[in-house]
C-alpha cells in the first residue's frame, strides 16, 4: 500500500515518517512540506536521512491513503478534495472531530469547508470504536489530551457509574505546542516552569464533551478541563476526577476493588492500553503507542481518580493514526508499532 | 538578635542561611548539620562561602530564636527542649502542624514527644493568622503544598461561598523531595517525566483539612489532594477546584467579577500575595517570597478554579519562616525578603 | 544618581533592572523597549512588578548614566549621541569592544558609526583594568564567553608562562542566545541536546584575541574558540587549555603548586573572582556576580587546564555592567551585587 | 541463538533487553540482577513488560552468548568462568579493555583475575577492527567516551596526519553515571548545571591512549581528556582538537577539503558512522546506534577540530555490543539496530 504525508516537517508529520519507515506493509512514497519543499528529507530532517524522499509542495498522485499533519483549517482544505477523490484520509488535525459545523465555527473561528464530511468522518479512537474505524474512509484522529482522557473515563461512563461533573487536570510536554518557535516554547521561558493555559476554554474541551456524551445514552457531561504546560518534550498525563453515582458501591473498599476489575476487564484484549497498579509515569510510554491507566478510589472522600499517560506524538498523534490505518487496511493492529519504550 | 539553624545542610536550611545573610536585623551565629559537622560552610556549601561559620553537631548556646530544618520526628525531638528552655522556635518540619496527637500518630507513625506543644503551637501562615504569629513562641511553619492551597482558598472559604468538596491537583519541583539522593530524584529518572504520587494519602492532606476547617465555623471540608512530581527544581503550582454554594451568584459573569473583587480586597494589603489577572507561572516567583494567585470561574460549568504558585523553598519554607520571625520580633514583615525574582 | 536602561525587555536589560532595584546609590528612572513601549513594567515583565515604571520608546532626559542592552549595530546608533552629549554610557552589546573599525566591519558586517569612540572606549573587565574603568565615560562591557576566558587566562598570560596556542572549549546556557524565539532556542529542540556552533568563527573570538594580546607586550595569541549550546538557562563554563613555555617549571608537581599560588595571589583582593580548589559548577554562581576559577596541571601531559564559570546574565552581562558603574561612580564596587547564589 | 544478560537492571542492561527484544535472530532467555532477583521484568522494569522473563540471581545454563552489564571488577569475576567454559562473552564493563594487567591495577585499584584474558580479549569497536571482532570469543566493549573519540580520530591518526598532542573535551548526559542514585545525579543538583570532573585522570584516558597508539606504528599519543557532566539523560559529544603534522597540507583551504574527503572515504561503507556537513547534535542519535562525525579545520589557526556524537547507551554501550554480537555470529551487522532516532 502506498501512503503519503502532508506536512512532514511538523512534529507529528516527522513522527509518522519514523513509524512508517519500519512498517512492514506500507510504502511511504510522498511527503510534502511548505517551507522545506525541494529539499531531501536528509537535509531538512537529518534524523530521517535513511528515508530517500524529496519534500514536495504537493503529494505525488498515486497514493492509497494520506495522513495530514497540517494545522487546523489548512488541513480541512487539503483533505476535502482527497476524500472527494476517493482516497482514504487520516487527519491528525482537529478539522473533522466535531460533528457540528456550528461548534466548529465557534471554536475554530472558521467556516467548515465540508459540513457533510463532519457528519461522516469517524473519530479515530480505535479502542472505543474499532468497527467504525475499520469501515471509515475519513478518520478524525483524536487530540492528544482527549485521547488520554477518553480512555481513562470510558469504562466508568459506559457502565453508568459516575456523575456528569468531571474534572480533567491535564499536563503536557512542550512538543504538543508544535514546532514553530514562540515565546511560550522558548527554552529559557519554559524550563523550570509550569503554568495552566487556555483556562477559559481549550479546543479539546468540546471534543471531550462530545465523545463522552456518545458513550452512554442520556449522559450529559459537565467537564472542567485545564491543560498545563510543563518542561519536558513528550508526554501527557491526564488526572481525572469524578464522583460515583449514589449507591453505585456499598463502600470505598468495594468501589476500589470493583473499579480495578472493571478496567481490567474493559481493556483486557487491548494491545496498547494497559491498566497498571500504581500511578503511571509519562516516560514509561516514551516513544511508543501505549496508554497506561491507573484507576483508583480516594480513601478519604470516596471519589474516583483516574490517571492516564501517553506519548502525545505517538498514541496522542502519529501512532494512533498508524493504528487506525492498520484497522482500515486489514493489517495487524500493531504493525509498525511494536517498539518498546526507550528508557531512561 | 541572634539566631541559629538546625540542619543547615538540607535545602530549606541552606535557603534560610542565604536569606538571613542579607537580613538587616539578625545575626546568624550558629548552624548545625550531622553529616558535615566540623566543616566550614564554605567547604560543605561553597555557594554560602561568604558566611564565616563552622557547622557544629549542636547549637551554640546563646541564640534568641532557632529554625529547625530537620526531618519530621527528629525535629520534634530537637525542638522540644529548646521551647521548654524559653527559646523561640520556628519548626520547618511537620512536627507541630497537626493539633491532634492521634492524627500525628496516624500520619507520621510515631508518638509525639510533647502533645501539649501541639496544642499551643501556632500554624505560621502569616497572612491568615498574623496576630497568632506575632504572639507565638513556637511556630509550625506550613507545608509547601498547604501554603499555596490555603492562600488560594481562604477568601472563598471564609466568605462561605464554596461547597466543602474541594479538589487540589498540585505539581511540585524536585527540591521539595529533599536533598538526599533517591531513585525518584535521579536526573535520568525524573527528567522528561511526570507522575502523581502518594495518591492514597499525602501527609499534607490532614494539614490542609485542619486549616480549612478552622477558616469558618461549621465548614467540614472533603478534600481530594493529589501531588505530582515534575522535572524542575523549584516551584509549586496548586490547581484548586470547587463549586459555589447554591445561590451564591446570579450568573457566571457575576461570579467571575465578584470573585476577582473578593480576592483583590482580601489580599490588598499583603506584600507577598499578589492576585494576578492571568494564570501565574511558577518561575515568576523563583527565589522570592511571593505567592501569585489567579481565581477564575469556569465559563462552561460555573465552577471555581484557583491557581496559586510559589517557590517551595522560599514562601513554601525558608522565606515563610523568616516572615514569621519578622512578625514575632517586631521587624518589618519583609525584612530580608525584598529580593526580586530571578528571571529567566 | 539617575540611570536609564535602553531595551529593558531583553534578558540583560531585565537583569539590570532587577539588580538596580536593590542598588543603594542609584535610581532607575527611565527604561525603553520597542515592542512593549507604553506598557507598565508590571504588565510586560510581571516579575519586575515592584518597579513602578512605564516602558517608553525613548529615554527620559535627565539621566546621568545609561546602560544599553540593544543588539549590536542598533546599540552603537543609540549610544553615540548619548556619549557625544556627555552622558556616561555602558554598552552591553558588542559595539565598542573591538578597537579596530576594520575588524568591526569584518565581524559585524556593518560600518561603525563612530570609529573615534572605538579608540577611546574602555573594555570593561573591571578586575583586569580597574583604573581604566574608573576613568571611563564609555564602557564596552565584555562578552560573556570572553569574560570567563580572560579571567581564566590573565594570570598566566601576564606572567609570560604559556605558549600562544590556546584552546577555549566553551559551554553556554540558552539565555545567552537572547529572548527572541528561534528554532535553536525551542525547548523541544534544545532540551536533551548539545552541539557546537559557530565553529568557523564566533564574534567573541576577535575580542578574546585582542584582549589577550593586550595582556603582555609581544604576546601573539593563536586561539581556537568553540562555543557549545547546552540545555540550561544560565551559566557559562570555559574550559581553557594551553602549554607552558619551555622551562617554565621544573616538574609537573612544581607547576601545579606554582600555578595555584599565582592565581591565589593574582585574585586575592577581588570580591567577585574566587580561585577554587576543585572544578567549579555553573550553578554555584547562579544569580550572582561571581566568577569561579580552577587552574590545574594535567598530570599526564603537563599541560595547563583552567576552568572558569559565571552566570552569563550577571558577571557575563548585567552584573559586570553594574560593577563598572560602581567603579565609574565611586560607589563600593559590590554595591547592589551582594546577593548570594540561589541554590539549588 | 540463545543469549543472556547479566545485570539487566542497570541502564545498559535494560537497553540491551530493549534492543534484543526486536532482534530477529536471537532469543533473550535469561536475565540476572542482584537487587531485583525473583521479580518479573514487568514488575522491576515496567517499560519492558512485554518480555516475559523473571530476573534471576544467576544465568540459566543454556546460553550461547552472554552480555555482562555488571560494574567493573565484579564483571571480570562473572565473565571469567563463562569464557573458560566456552561461552562467548561481551563485557560492557571496563574489565577487559586494558591489555596490561599493571595498567588495570593502577586505574581500577584491583588485581585482574585473568591477565591471560586481557591479552586475548578483543577491543570491540567494530568499525576499526571488524576482523578481530568476527573472530573473537571475548569482547571488551568500548567505553562511551572512547567510542566517540576513537571514531573521530581514526582517519587522521591512521593516515599519519596529526601530531600526538590531542585534546578531547567531552560532554556526557547523566545516564552515563549509572542508575544508582547519588548527589551528583540528583535532579536538583545537576539540572541547570555543568562541570568538569575527573580532571586529574578519568579511567577512559588509558583506554583512549592504548587504542590510539595501536592505530599507527610509532604513534605515541599525548592526550588531555576532560569529561563534563551536563543536564541531559543520554548523549555524548566529544570535541577533539589536534594539530596537523608540519607540511601535511599546503593551505588551510586544502586541508579542509582533504580532510572531508578522507573522512568520507574512510567511513563510506559504514552503516552506523555518518560523516556530516555541520556540527552534529546529540539528539540526532537519540535511541539509535549511529555516530555522527564532523571534521573541520579552524580557519584562524589551521588546527583540526572533530566533533562526534552518539547515544552513550546505544552506540556507546548496548547497541555497540549487539553490533559486535552480530559480527561474531554472522548476522547482518545492523540486525536489531535499524530503529530511527526518536525526535524531538
Amino acid at each position: 500500500m502506498k501512503v503519503g504525508i502532508i506536512n512532514v516537517t511538523g512534529y507529528s508529520g516527522m513522527e509518522l515518517a519514523r513509524i512508517l519507515h519500519r512498517h512492514p506493509d506500507v510504502d511511504l512514497v510522498s511527503v510534502t512540506g511548505r517551507s522545506a519543499a525541494g529539499q531531501k528529507l536528509a537535509e531538512a530532517l537529518p534524523h530521517l536521512a535513511e528515508l530517500d524522499l524529496t519534500i514536495k509542495n504537493d503529494l505525488d498522485s498515486s497514493v492509497d491513503l494520506v495522513f495530514s499533519s497540517l494545522p487546523q483549517v489548512a488541513s480541512a482544505e487539503a483533505c476535502v478534495p482527497l476524500v472527494r477523490g476517493g482516497i482514504k484520509v487520516i487527519d491528525i488535525s482537529a478539522d473533522f472531530r466535531l460533528h457540528s459545523a456550528e461548534l466548529y465555527q465557534q471554536w475554530y473561528k472558521a467556516e467548515h469547508p465540508a459540513p457533510d464530511l463532519l457528519k461522516s468522518s469517524v473519530y479515530g479512537l480505535s479502542e472505543l470504536d474499532r468497527d467504525g474505524v475499520m469501515a471509515a474512509t475519513l478518520i478524525a484522529n483524536p487530540g492528544c489530551y482527549p485521547e488520554a482522557a477518553l480512555l481513562a473515563l470510558a469504562p466508568v461512563v459506559r457502565a453508568g457509574l459516575i456523575e456528569p461533573d468531571i474534572i480533567i487536570d491535564a499536563k503536557s510536554g512542550v512538543s504538543g505546542a508544535g514546532r514553530s518557535p514562540s515565546m511560550v516554547t522558548h527554552f529559557s521561558e519554559i524550563n523550570e516552569n509550569i503554568f495552566a493555559y487556555s483556562v477559559d476554554g481549550h479546543r479539546h474541551l468540546p471534543e471531550i464533551v462530545q465523545e463522552l456524551a456518545r458513550m452512554r445514552e442520556g449522559f450529559q457531561p459537565s467537564v472542567i478541563f485545564t491543560p498545563h504546560l510543563i518542561p519536558m518534550r513528550r508526554g501527557i498525563l491526564d488526572s481525572c476526577y469524578a464522583r460515583f453515582t449514589p449507591g453505585a458501591f456499598a463502600s470505598t473498599a468495594q468501589a476500589t476493588e470493583s473499579i480495578r476489575e472493571l478496567y481490567n476487564e474493559f481493556y483486557k484484549d487491548e494491545t496498547f492500553v494497559q491498566v497498571v497498579s500504581s500511578p503511571p509515569q509519562t516516560k514509561q510510554t516514551w516513544g511508543n503507542n501505549n496508554c497506561l491507566i491507573y484507576p483508583t478510589v480516594d480513601p478519604y472522600t470516596g471519589g474516583l481518580k483516574v490517571f492516564s499517560v501517553l506519548d502525545n506524538l505517538v498514541k496522542g498523534a502519529a501512532g494512533q493514526a498508524v493504528q487506525n490505518m492498520n484497522l482500515m487496511s486489514g493489517f495487524p493492529e500493531n504493525a509498525g508499532l511494536e517498539q518498546l519504550t526507550i528508557y531512561p
